[in-house]
């Protein structure tokens, strides 16, 4: 049998320490849920990281002993330390599979990955958002059917400054009318990167059993296909490829 | 200053024959409507083709004449002979731009070039469609800014068949909640081929002036950029690209 | 455990029927080479169907059990009936996985999927081929290493008329100077499309470990992640997807 | 007739001042030569700019003024300021084009749009490179014809740690064995990004005729086509996008 993917959840973990509202809504922070949420499945090994621990609780000791981390920050990303964006965005180029969550897509991890703005529009209102799966076989989307319904979202809209996904899992349309590219797959050197929408931290989001199920299914998706690749730029004698 | 674009409008052309409610709308065919307007563009040189002309108006001197073709198709899709789709397959992967518009996802050209399904669901309530501009830069968006807003059309919703695209110009919502990408580019050969959505027989889509924008725009960034690139598969000897 | 992968190799079989050379480096033909090295791998299920069986051996029943299909051709092309390439083509769109291998980039069922002329200029006079690993950490290039040299190879040489790959696994170089995209990895509907180019008839290339490895790591990487993902096009009421 | 095309070539500068040889072949510079060669075009306005004049040549105004950047860099890669890097990206985001030229793949300006390691594998022994045109009918490619000979050069291998291509215009090979994927096209936000692999500051190559002909057609291919587009991420209230 083949051996746990080994899966850090990193979270900003602010809002639920200084919002009774969002506390009650993630009493053990929104990193809590998802664990306990991803520890339920015996192929993965979970544990947690924020932004509060030393090196955000990112040592290389963690970092080396990750194959997926999923990463939620929200009003802090300008607090996360560039020493440790540099070590994660090494990693994920070795490998290392990145989720990134709803407000994930302004961390300075993700925009070092993708180059882009990664803007957006937005409007906070409660309103229903539809994920429609766009691509039926594709693993994240796995057990979903045709769609997720969410009663109460915060609102994201395109045009979103990302580089063209290259895999389409999820567009989703929002009670507004706008739309939204909601689920985005890229590879960067040898790491597997999911965007996934949801994820708000004033509505329980996380707690709904099909988010959890794609956040499941993406866990599996990225972790990784080989051993890690160490970044390498080797001067080579003609012939070096020659065997004997 | 440069020679102008070479369009041929094709359209089935049964429809606007056939009822009298939709020969209202198109009384000279979608093709007179669309020639009409392309027509005004000094850049273009437009002409029109039809399903029942010979060969569906598609000689070996048209297509050579055509710089971009116009595809617009719906219950007679069938009825289009193999040879001539072979034909114009042959222009799009040696140059000439293709502009798909709405059923015309069906057609026999669409999904040679394509290579898949090119399935969707759909339903037909006169629902309003709301075309996001998901790229502000691309040149097919030109002019029209954050959106169209259609009051009226036949609803398209994901999974749509289509390979990822290359280029993500537009995607729509509907008022019943389905989103569709909706402006779409890929290259196949030399060829530029843009997927367009609007555009039902029963709706005066083609009479909007932001649909015929976008449609301008198409033409414009579909036209061939080199000379026709012949296909060819040569038997070359060692060397045989060393000059002198 | 999972069930074991299960696999139809595709062969032309002409060229060993024919030519005592041929006979001599494929005795059970080619199918029979690569079925016999997949087999060795208890996570495959091999079964071969070749041309001149009934429906080219690839019956519905045959079909419905294939989850990865392998395929050589060379000479016959033409022969392949087109209704058992549309029913190919329809278990790709499903899920199947599809190797074309070498000379098959000329069959009708990959010029169908690629919807491009997939041409190609060429030389057989035995130069040495050296396969690069493009991307190193991709599970088709598992165990390989760096690159992969052979000796005597006919040489397919740039430009190869296909849609941009989305995955680039090899790129080769010849002898004579000339260089291919050699490992190429499409998605289309829901099955993965791998293209490998070594393979001609008159070398022993089949036994060579390292394409051997390719081959076993292309049929598992391109098994079909989703059951059979049939196509439909549904006409569907406002709301349908609501629960309750 | 439209404005010419403002063009600011961008060179370290570094190698020229010290060696006497390399300022040989360079006299007035990298970015003097290449300067004066697209200056030749009417449609082109060139200015230049270096890594020691203050903010390296790139002002608010420079910037602000150009429309396509050449970037060439080599042994002072970690001299170029953040703050400067962060502007150029910024620019490339609303519309700038941007040439990256050889050694400039491990710049800090072409690493942040990628979001990769843009390693390679390298020697420098003066072999002989094959360009091939991967993509006859590419503007990029324009007048070249099958293939550049460059009879002495840097050697760059791969595995090169860049996204997958848009658009695969040119792949080399090397005496030596080796290939490369030379010619690559990317966009990110609303700028078009074109790397091009020769380029080595102790052979003429920019003083080669097609070379410069490749990058006075990547020069016309990279320029914006639409106005800046700013980055912004605006808070929207429901219905803001409806008219009247």
């Amino acid at each position: 049998m083949s051996s746990p993917i080994r899966v850090t959840v990193w979270n900003e973990y602010r809002h639920e320490k200084r919002s009774p509202a969002i506390a009650a809504i993630y009493p053990e922070g929104i990193h809590g849920t998802l664990a306990a949420a991803l520890s339920k499945h015996p192929d993965m090994a979970v544990r947690t990281a924020t932004l509060d621990e030393p090196e955000h609780g990112l040592t290389d000791e963690v970092l080396a002993a990750t194959d997926v981390m999923l990463w939620w920050g929200h009003c802090a990303h300008g607090e996360v330390s560039d020493a440790v964006v540099a070590k994660v965005r090494r990693r994920v180029l070795e490998g290392m599979g990145l989720v990134v969550l709803h407000s994930g897509h302004y961390s300075k991890i993700f925009k070092a990955l993708m180059g882009t703005t990664c803007s957006l529009c937005w409007r906070e209102v409660g309103e229903q958002e539809v994920l429609w799966v766009a691509d039926p076989s594709h693993p994240i989307a796995e057990g979903i059917g045709t769609c997720i319904i969410l009663p109460n979202t915060e609102m994201y809209g395109e045009p979103f400054g990302i580089p063209v996904p290259e895999e389409q899992v999820f567009i989703s349309s929002f009670a507004g009318g706008e739309v939204f590219r909601s689920g985005n797959v890229w590879r960067r050197g040898a790491g597997r990167i999911f965007y996934f929408r949801p994820g708000h931290e004033s509505y329980p989001i996380f707690h709904n059993e099909q988010v959890l199920r794609v956040i499941t299914n993406a866990v599996r998706y990225c972790r990784p296909t080989a051993a890690p690749v160490a970044d390498k730029a080797p001067n080579v004698p003609m012939g070096w490829f020659r065997k004997g």
